[in-house]
């Protein structure tokens, strides 16, 4: 089954609108950090606005030095509708021979003047968040070639920067690795994927299955991970994502300092046992041979040899490879995964 | 929050297409069994249709004898799409100051004829599949009342079918009791409910909050369980209904023949202390207090005196009262919720 067929083309200009606030440009932030080669300039609509520290370049400029490629919707709304603000720059990206890419919670193609734009100047609009193609109902067969999920005791705790390490790690080593986006920063990342949290619920498995198709018996998908099995608003993505993917292997991500699930007002973060036994025994319902490979840590909030030591207890905790992925990189992970 | 506000309006008249097969006529069948004095005819194509045993009544002559109400689609369509040769019959169903409800995964509205002459006539078109109103996302916030759902250990094992049995038997003892419908044929009984299935997947749980509100201690809400945890491609729906849910209580659903998982080719129905474990456990997530309360059969491919021992085996394994809602009633389940 072939689905977001079409690939988002590079390069990008990242489009960071009038954001002052650094946590709302997190995904032209994440984008730039995963794919510095792809990301030409910024687009930023005043002089308060976030920077990135890449050059300022408008589409009439980057038409002149790059020919074409993609305007990336770097910047999160409160609400993740379009401001009217936007939209004349949007216009002009499509006038200028710029696709434009958007991970909001509104579709680019409902606004009506740069839907007719993209018409009347043949460019792409890609929504991310919604399914380009048909979906279908999971069926749990066995695929051939190997799977690696991250899961977490909660979200936002570093699932999709943990798998794009991993994939990283094993193509320096010459591995057959893809990473496998589930979410809106992800798939600008890696150009294709689908957001499984806004297909239709009977369709999340069946999603997963779709972005990890058969392959070679020794490539390794590394499937980016969604929310928590113990997250009372998200388990039932988490669930459908882990039935589907058929992991051989997870990676388990955690802060150490959360103390309560995110979003929620008094659910605790589970400990890191109990998180490695419920998604071991949920895996094995579409592959047996399912298990824990390692253990990712976001402890920025520790100083180093407070993480130091907490690494080496969780290690003799648990028996497994312990990564903090900006400190320690993902080696063991890897050198585990590979042997 | 108030959904689906406007309630599917009797009395009814049940729409069976021209299908010569009961299997696809199950959705009049249902809503004719529990709303029985809601049914006041059926309107076939031809002669060969399925015949309920309801009166054969054009939407002329119901108008004349009971001024309005609803046709219910009560047949499915292979492919879930409305065939053309429907079309006039629906246009006239309007006409005659009809509303209609259906269930199919193909919607009313899409159908321009149809939508054109809901509006010419001032009358309502229910496409119940689709959610009405805006879905949030869960917060696992503990509400006040008493809530019992039903689990299984698949797809298709009479989950609807106890917890509306459970609801009369309730009823009939003057308890404070609701069903809360979460997929078509329950909607199309209750006249209101949400499609889990056919939500976003973000808002699953979100969605199984808002079909039961807060409420009087002393009230229960009796919630239409779907699917299976151990069903490969809808556990995360049934994981996200669990976890918004919240039950105080579960019933198991269990098909004592069945071997393989409905839809699948390879995988086994699980046995039901793993079902009961595997329920309860992530019950404990938004409801610490959550336990299953009985066990619910399908027994009909067996012998009485068969079914009996079964019964009785069930019971001395589990502890828990075990009833076939058709062969011994629900009384023993009832009994021991209103202790």
């Amino acid at each position: 089954v072939e689905m977001q067929s079409t690939q988002i083309a590079g390069p990008f200009l990242l489009f960071l609108g009038d954001s002052q606030d650094s946590r709302l440009t997190k995904t032209a932030a994440g984008v730039h950090h995963w794919c510095p080669e792809m990301c030409k300039g910024q687009l930023r609509l005043d002089g308060e606005t976030v920077d990135l520290g890449l050059a300022d370049i408008t589409p009439k400029k980057f038409q002149e030095r790059y020919g074409s490629g993609t305007l990336i919707i770097g910047v999160a709304n409160v609400g993740g509708i379009f401001p009217n603000s936007w939209i004349k720059t949007l216009v002009s990206a499509l006038e200028h021979g710029l696709d434009i890419a958007s991970g909001m919670h509104s579709r680019l193609a409902d606004i009506s003047p740069v839907s007719e734009a993209a018409h009347k100047y043949g460019r792409q609009l890609f929504d991310v968040r919604f399914p380009s193609g048909p979906l279908v109902v999971g069926t749990g067969k066995k695929r051939s070639g190997k799977r690696l999920l991250t899961v977490g005791t909660d979200c936002v705790v570093g699932k999709m920067y943990t798998a794009l390490e991993i994939t990283r790690e094993m193509q320096a080593r010459g591995a057959k690795v893809d990473f496998r986006a589930t979410g809106q920063t992800g798939i600008l990342i890696a150009g294709s994927g689908i957001c499984v949290d806004a297909v239709v619920a009977d369709f999340i498995s069946g999603a997963a299955e779709m972005i990890s198709p058969n392959n070679e018996n020794d490539h390794w998908d590394i499937i980016e991970g969604q929310g928590s099995l113990s997250h009372p608003g998200y388990a039932g993505v988490s669930l459908g994502l882990l039935h589907g993917s058929q992991p051989d292997a997870l990676v388990l991500c955690h802060e150490p300092d959360r103390k309560l699930i995110a979003f929620s007002e008094s659910y605790p973060v589970p400990d890191i046992q109990t998180t490695i036994d419920k998604n071991s025994l949920a895996a094995k319902l579409t592959n047996p041979a399912a298990e824990v490979v390692g253990i990712s840590l976001n402890s920025k909030s520790m100083e180093r040899s407070q993480a130091n030591d907490y690494i080496r207890s969780l290690q003799q905790l648990t028996g497994l490879p312990v990564v903090d992925p900006v400190r320690t990189g993902v080696g063991a992970i890897v050198d585990r995964l590979l042997q």
